[in-house]
């Protein structure tokens, strides 16, 4: 005997699990709270609902139907919120265009995502118009100005603003023209309804892509975890949320469709500039975000983080992207920022992995803590992870054993768009394969090793460059760091470190002093000789990737060239 | 052109949701916290998810399979909760017996589910064996003891009971020998979970019944609900849940879903017993529970809960079942309790309503907010509620016009198990038809005004018997109060009131000093005349149904005999 179905009599009804259900809970108890733009705009969550429905008519008098794809280059902003629900709410599929990338890319991702219409901010207009000749399916573009809102009055004045000809007007002149209100359909909640690129290490940048029940799901699964669990606290009633990890990047980790859904207060900073963020963390009671490691060492860094310490002490941040180093977490710390870590990747929508304190480890004093909050976090609710050996054995979550991160969940990306063998590289018995390689305590916490091209192979050992990173994070005078490995003939490989000093260390911190600090651990038998990195290499700036992590791969090649001069 | 699906390569997976992914998440983060049960037992998350796959084991080797009925006859235990996760996640049925009902009731009930193996508490085996010789489908019975339990030590000694010879033993005794490893398939989430029955004015009890798909979304908009908006506060890491509505009616409302989900401290209280629940409240902290409003009534009136006004009043108390009158919800503010109402049926899982106080409500005094909290509450997250006339055309939610309520979402039962003709009474035009008649808000309040069987037509007036009860709960000395309609000649039906007085009372109170507190509200122009009964009568308990609702079609029989004497 198997299980047997529910029966269904004809007439009964059961709603599939759309975006438009997050939406339609955003003003329902709540519909005068606020979401905020930079200093230059807000609205209430019915005049955010109201607009929704005005950008879904606006699209579709300009020809957008269902299966369309509608793109986006913009800052973080209200109106990228407005598309991350109007679009997939009418069917179409939100392509969130990594601003980022070279031109060259993102033209590739444009004409592979075949968009039909493109939302561009003024500030990418050049570089759209520099492409554009070249797009294949591109039928019309709108722009975004930052110039109709008036800060003075948080008015909107559509007349200090002319689009270019060959646009189909401005944002804010086109919402004004349509209707709003719009009936958004039923459909099939397996419906695509968000696509954008992630850059690996060979080859053409692939399109992940999510649908509509994955979207829904993950927004339960993150409910479930900061406000069902608080793993790291979220109220509704009282905390201010900011993103500052950009919407284009894997939908800011899904926390605007959390936030949104819950009318909760939002603060969009458009382009991140430090001032900017601080005065609206100090002004808007922000108390939660999420950035990357760059970010709060920038913030932590300012010299006017000062006097934001009280405000500073309200905020939650969880960290993602690079790894949370020991050295950042305490500095933030001091400042009294609760700092939490959180695991994911553009396959995965992309929550896998936040920090969760449990009843135990709540009352642990900070300095216990900090090693607990610098893991990669503890799997998240509804997420499956295993580690996996290289023929495919699951290895035991014992804290010790360390093999390649396998997940499975309800929000995966099924493959990579229009690429089948790539997708089945990514997929592979069932299991998604993240590439990156990790060990997990019985209690659930993930420490990520490396990822699986960083680990580095010196005389038979793997080393792990995270390791490496995080000791020195913590020496004097070390504001960032980078750890690859590089071709040794004796060795295999060994690390080098690449480092930016902290501004009142320029003159005086030298290499010798940063491997005497490493070496004093390892006469201390706390470490492994081959861990002291070979050379070390002062920088004003280390490379990043287009979302901010650490650009070994650039390193690398660089460092290669450097070496053999 | 229509949305486009996600396309999936070979490998990729995307789980069901199934009731094992809340199992799951039970003991991942917390795995110490305890669930309680009355002063017998207790055990961490780890020892309850091992003895839920226990009794997986134990359950398979008695034969049950996937599709299999399995039904559980016990007051609300530890025990209840292994079964409301071990049955559904082996892929069989959890038939959720309703121990109120008669023998030939239930007799019927679990022929009609077909019940495979019953897991019986003693106290109910009298019945059972009465009924035994007429089960045509049941091979097994399993018998639960409270007397294994021993109070002092909390261990468990199965020696000290021996389960009857017709029986295949008891529960604890079968746990103890089964593996404490089961490895929950995955299936269809569509696939049938629990069942119970309703029983309704004319004919046999209906059953209802819900899918995997269905407890989990009911379970993430209960999260989303009382977690995410904090509609009734629940927080995991402080909150003590304790159910006090049946765990055989409508799932407990889904909390012990919603409290294991998130490894909340949990008190299963057993049988009710006012002193056994105020104890329990204070001894093991309970901050969380549901109840009907005799129960609370119950409570708030025993002369023990005065010294338990410390812990009452960090007591959070959802009512349901009937309505909340505004003299019981005072009664019990007064005294510290907060309380809030929901709104729901069998038929909806059952969440429909909760209050909700939004930013602008939290800050109004309490006597403004009683008013509120004395409503049916709120719509709740993914439930669309609308109010329909009875030429099935929608009428407006503005809180003036009166119609029935009816519903969608993603937790309404499909039909009636095996009965498609009441089936499709229930859900017509694609809306379940709740048989509720209210008014709504435009900011989404929902006020039951009545059953519509129980409305009173009275000189052409429709009047609610809900709202004459409302005002008569409030005259001094008045206890409990049901109002009916009864046929009269000249105006059609007229309203009489059934009374109990307050202890105090009983000698003085006087059914014209009943009749003059409302004439006063007539005199005072607060009320039409035609609200006052025209006869009042006084009862020492007012009759209910099995699930503690008053049972109105039982007084109007009973009335029209005592008026024809």
């Amino acid at each position: 005997m198997s299980v047997r179905l529910i029966p269904r009599v004809a007439a009964a009804h059961e709603p599939p699990m759309l975006i438009k259900n997050l939406l339609r809970q955003s003003n329902r108890y709540e519909p005068n709270r606020e979401i905020v733009y930079r200093n230059l705009f807000r609205m209430t969550y019915t005049t955010f609902n109201e607009r929704v429905q005005r950008l879904a008519n606006a699209l579709t008098d300009l020809g957008v139907q269902a299966g369309d794809t509608v793109a986006v280059m913009d800052w973080d902003s209200h109106r990228y919120l407005e598309a991350f629900f109007a679009v997939p709410c009418l069917g179409a599929v939100l392509h969130t265009i990594n601003v980022r990338l070279s031109p060259f890319q993102i033209l590739y991702t444009i004409n592979h995502a075949a968009d039909k219409v493109i939302l561009v901010h003024e500030d990418f207009l050049p570089l759209l118009d520099g492409i554009r000749s070249q797009l294949t399916t591109v039928e019309t573009v709108i722009v975004l100005s930052d110039s109709v809102y008036d800060a003075a009055t948080k008015q909107i004045n559509t007349a200090t603003f002319t689009a270019p000809d060959n646009t189909a007007g401005e944002y804010e002149t086109l919402l004004e023209k349509a209707s709003g209100t719009f009936d958004f359909p039923d459909f099939d909640e397996n419906a695509l309804a968000t696509t954008f690129y992630t850059t690996g290490t060979t080859g053409h940048p692939k399109g992940v892509y999510f649908s509509h029940r994955q979207l829904f799901m993950h927004t339960m699964g993150l409910c479930t975890y900061v406000c069902g669990y608080q793993a790291v606290s979220f109220q509704s009633t009282t905390d201010v949320y900011m993103p500052i990890t950009p919407m284009f990047h894997v939908h800011a980790w899904g926390f605007p469709y959390l936030a949104t859904m819950l009318s909760a207060r939002q603060v969009y900073p458009g382009k991140y500039e430090p001032e900017m963020l601080l005065k609206l963390i100090l002004t808007e009671g922000v108390t939660f975000s999420h950035c990357v490691p760059t970010i709060l060492n920038m913030l932590v860094s300012s010299p006017a983080a000062v006097q934001f310490r009280e405000q500073l002490s309200r905020w939650k941040v969880i960290i993602g992207g690079s790894a949370l180093t020991k050295g950042l977490a305490t500095a933030a710390m001091k400042m009294g920022i609760r700092v939490y870590q959180g695991y994911g990747m553009s396959e995965t929508a992309p929550i896998m992995a936040v920090s969760y304190l449990n009843d135990q480890e709540r009352t642990l004093p900070i300095d216990e803590q900090v090693p607990l909050l610098t893991q990669a976090g503890r799997i998240a609710p509804f997420v499956e992870m295993r580690l996996m050996d290289e023929l495919g054995n699951f290895m035991p979550h014992d804290g010790e054993a360390v093999g390649e991160v396998v997940a499975r969940g309800p929000w995966l990306t099924q493959g990579y768009w229009q690429e089948p063998e790539r997708g089945s590289e990514l997929w592979r018995d069932g299991w998604l394969h993240t590439g990156d390689v990790a060990s997990i305590t019985p209690d659930n916490w993930v420490h990520i090793a490396d990822r699986t091209k960083d680990v580095i192979k010196t005389g038979g050992e793997w080393v792990s460059s995270l390791e490496i990173e995080d000791l020195l994070s913590q020496v004097e005078g070390v504001a960032e760091v980078a750890v690859i490995g590089l071709p040794d003939e004796k060795w295999g490989e060994r690390p080098h470190a690449i480092i930016v000093p902290k501004p009142d260390y320029k003159e005086t911190l030298q290499p010798d002093m940063v491997k005497a600090a490493l070496q004093a651990r390892v006469d201390r038998g706390e470490l492994n000789k081959w861990y002291v990195p070979d050379r070390v290499i002062f920088v004003s700036e280390i490379p990043k990737t287009s979302v901010g992590k650490l650009d070994k791969k650039r390193m690398r090649a660089e460092m290669k060239e450097e070496i053999m001069k």
